[in-house]
């Protein structure tokens, strides 16, 4: 009946075998050398050196295999090796074979989350993984979540559900029917509560920052202050972020102190758990802070101590139903309740979040988990911390070197002084501001160094405790494929760099 | 000097090499399934079913590679087929090896947007593409955006930068020191622009939903009316919401009209052109739609049509530096101002979106793009949309169907009635209600039979519109895999599933 189509697309019958298996064996190549720690960690250009190295328009003509291969490759060059094993740089890091299958394979059947139709097994991977969480790891009795893109987002999902418990007409009326709420959350807390605060229209001024002690972590009483002051200008505590693994610090607020200070006041417990959540995978840490069963809300990225790649998010919420009441609109065109076979509002997560499509992100995590099985889990998070208490050994026993704070998680922040700063030290010249002011300027220097080097990443930081006077330390990053060998190779590189300077 | 690090991940310095092509061999056989339409497009299973078929725990103790093969297995089994060609059932669907390819690397590479340093190739992409819209598809002088997780999200951005525009003041001060704003979107638009209302703090009551016409675009004196009551009632007319390519039933709202009563108003013009705005590549419907070169943001889903693994969404607006100026915050620990080799602030794009991490959302699309080259793109949409057509005529030349309109896109809708139901007609039922309540309930029966056989995938839809009394019709989507063989299979499917019911 019909003459043959013409299509570009329409036609495509055959599997592109040759293509795929150079991809192939690209991905391999990357994987193995990230393992090895081969390979320069960042081949760093600047943006006007990198558009001469590397064709960045988009052709009008379509090009060949061979082409497009040899474009993959140049990528490949000059992107960072985060997954390298001299990576330090960022909140995440680290290859594994096991959760790249799993993103592999999501990108491949290239599902939705929304509803059981869409996506059957996800689903219940995502329900699994809350019920473990409620009971082995935050020891609630009811729990409900949703995975979303990023820690951020997930941070977000506190805000709204904090709003929507406490005030459920907010839905039809917005916020210009509520009283004045504040939203508390750490000085040192990370800026997504206050992106929150912009995105559902709280604006910035809603945002109470509490002062932090020496260590970066929440005084309860000025948290309680704070709370007073609020009440007092007629405004409304609706919520208080507690940060487990502070972004620079990697230290964990007092979270059974501030959740009775919470309570006393009706305002919503939030854990922003993003960076240090892993920790409640540990039995110790549990006991410490037990009050994390009595949270309102955790959020928790998956994909940050743990090899698996961006983004593997969830937020968690002891309140079931929350979620679905402040989000759901009960479209039609998505969730028909006259579909036959099963019962589709049961299943259905897409009503309860404000995405529509939504990535498969549980896959990736699902594998890893099964590969190294929960136990497997909670040994990588006690291997990491060890790593990080015998770099911390390693930083306190160099003679170079000065640590801010003996670490709680995985994050290591130190004061690198140079030899010549060595002697300024001696001459008492670091009770001076000129002293500091200096030593501010060296670890951006090192880092020039090592990133045209391309030898390792690590990332500075300042922070506004008075101690350290908001000047430029190191702080290292010790995510799960990071050991021994690797804490003594960052350690050397830093004083191989600077100890000149 | 150290003992043998006896961690479980840190000394995994060997590929995997035989499970990971293991899972290459399995990622290939899905692709070719797809390409060819072999296997079912779902081998659907009820949530009691599924779990006695599937292990959907998690292990205590780490699996064999052999386990978790045979188990990835078991869950491409048990997953819907969004690329088979006879999946017709989403806005999306359709598989390619480049797209893919993209997507496998940016999963191996493991970046993150938010900074020049992180991602230095893949921020020049998402400008390059910008500049490219700007240019040749949006006619817009100048141009600004950001790549984000999904079109809810790029039509919250719209939102986000209609309020920040008219109200600077509002980062700080929040919705509370504004007054009554409203945002104004079809009856037919996305649900996205109401829960956009929620997030951002509006509520539902700020939205106000326009009448739209029998063929489903808004009636530009009704969106006129509406401004008027609304600036009557002492409340200010923000944005507008326009669709390029409704959900439904794809057809595209009066652009030009309504952004020039938008203007006289001094509103915001948001296109949603999430599903529709691939139009933008066609010439003969950028002349007809000329005034989107006055629209103020746009959001678009390119991996809607076209076969690119979800998600690859961007958000483009004419008003370069306003993302900038709604969101950034400047957070000391990630955006250093004292960082070395290059101005960083120039191209960091983190600061102006509302995430933190942000997914290479761009590379997928770009090698699909450098494949198919821009002339190659444009003419897979003009392909499209001629299947599409193909298609509607088959539909109109079939005894058993109804075409309800004519497609402006690639969504065809119609009624279909089973052998009784003409005959029902012939005896002029059809102008009874008790008909129509009839055959409301023959689509969720027909997908039920077509499921349970795993064939075919389509939706089902009711719409407002009066002439169709809110009754259940098919809705085929033609994304850019489908051809003529494709459009011939699904019509006669749907007629072997129900003509005898």
């Amino acid at each position: 009946m019909e003459q043959q189509d013409q299509h570009l697309l329409a036609n495509d019958k055959k599997l592109n075998e040759k293509f795929l298996d150079d991809v192939f064996q690209i991905l391999k190549k990357i994987i193995l050398e990230c393992k090895t720690g081969n390979g320069k960690v960042i081949d760093f250009k600047t943006p006007d050196e990198l558009i001469k190295e590397i064709d960045l328009t988009l052709p009008l003509k379509g090009q060949s295999d061979e082409e497009i291969i040899n474009f993959i490759k140049l990528v490949d060059k000059f992107s960072v090796k985060t997954s390298h094993s001299h990576f330090f740089n960022n909140l995440f890091g680290g290859s594994n074979e096991y959760s790249l299958a799993g993103d592999y394979f999501t990108s491949t059947i290239n599902g939705s989350m929304y509803t059981y139709e869409m996506a059957p097994v996800f689903n219940f991977m995502e329900n699994a993984i809350q019920q473990l969480f409620a009971e082995r790891y935050l020891k609630w009795s009811t729990i409900d979540g949703v995975f979303c893109p990023g820690g951020s987002q997930s941070n977000f999902y506190g805000i709204l559900a904090a709003r929507q418990h406490k005030y459920p007409e907010f839905k039809r009326k917005g916020l210009r029917a509520l009283p004045d709420l504040k939203l508390f959350t750490s000085e040192l807390a990370h800026y997504s509560i206050e992106k929150g605060a912009i995105m559902l229209g709280f604006g910035l001024d809603s945002v109470v920052k509490i002062a932090c002690d020496e260590e970066g972590r929440i005084i309860p009483e000025e948290f309680e202050k704070e709370i007073q002051k609020c009440i007092q200008e007629g405004s409304v505590p609706l919520m208080v972020n507690l940060t487990c693994g502070t972004t620079v610090f990697g230290v964990v607020d007092p979270i059974n102190k501030c959740t009775e200070i919470a309570q006393k006041y009706n305002m919503w417990v939030h854990i922003d758990g993003c960076w240090g959540g892993h920790l409640v995978f540990l039995e110790e840490f549990r006991n410490k802070y037990n009050l994390i069963s009595q949270a309102d809300s955790f959020a928790w990225d998956a994909h940050k101590l743990f090899n698996v790649p961006q983004q593997c998010t969830a937020f968690f919420t002891r309140h079931v139903g929350l979620l679905h009441e402040a989000n759901a609109l009960g479209s039609d065109y998505l969730f028909m309740k006259d579909k036959k076979l099963y019962d589709a509002t049961k299943y259905d997560s897409g009503d309860k979040t404000y995405q529509c499509a939504r990535h498969i992100d549980v896959f990736k995590f699902w594998i890893y988990w099964k590969h190294f099985g929960t136990l497997g889990l909670e040994q990588i998070v006690a291997d990491s911390l060890e790593t990080t208490k015998y770099f911390a050994q390693l930083v306190k026993d160099h003679p170079n070197c000065e640590l801010i704070n003996e670490p709680e998680y995985v994050s290591v922040s130190f004061f690198y002084y140079p030899d010549s700063f060595l002697k300024r030290k001696e001459l008492g010249e670091d009770k001076s501001e000129k002293f500091w002011e200096d030593l501010h300027t060296i670890p951006p220097v090192i880092k020039a160094k090592m990133v045209e080097q391309g030898t390792m990443m690590v990332a500075y930081q300042k922070q506004n405790q008075k101690s350290i006077q908001r000047k430029n330390f190191f702080r290292f990053i010790f995510t799960a494929d990071k050991g021994k060998e690797e804490a003594q190779f960052a350690l050397n590189e830093i004083h191989r760099l600077g100890k000149d300077l």
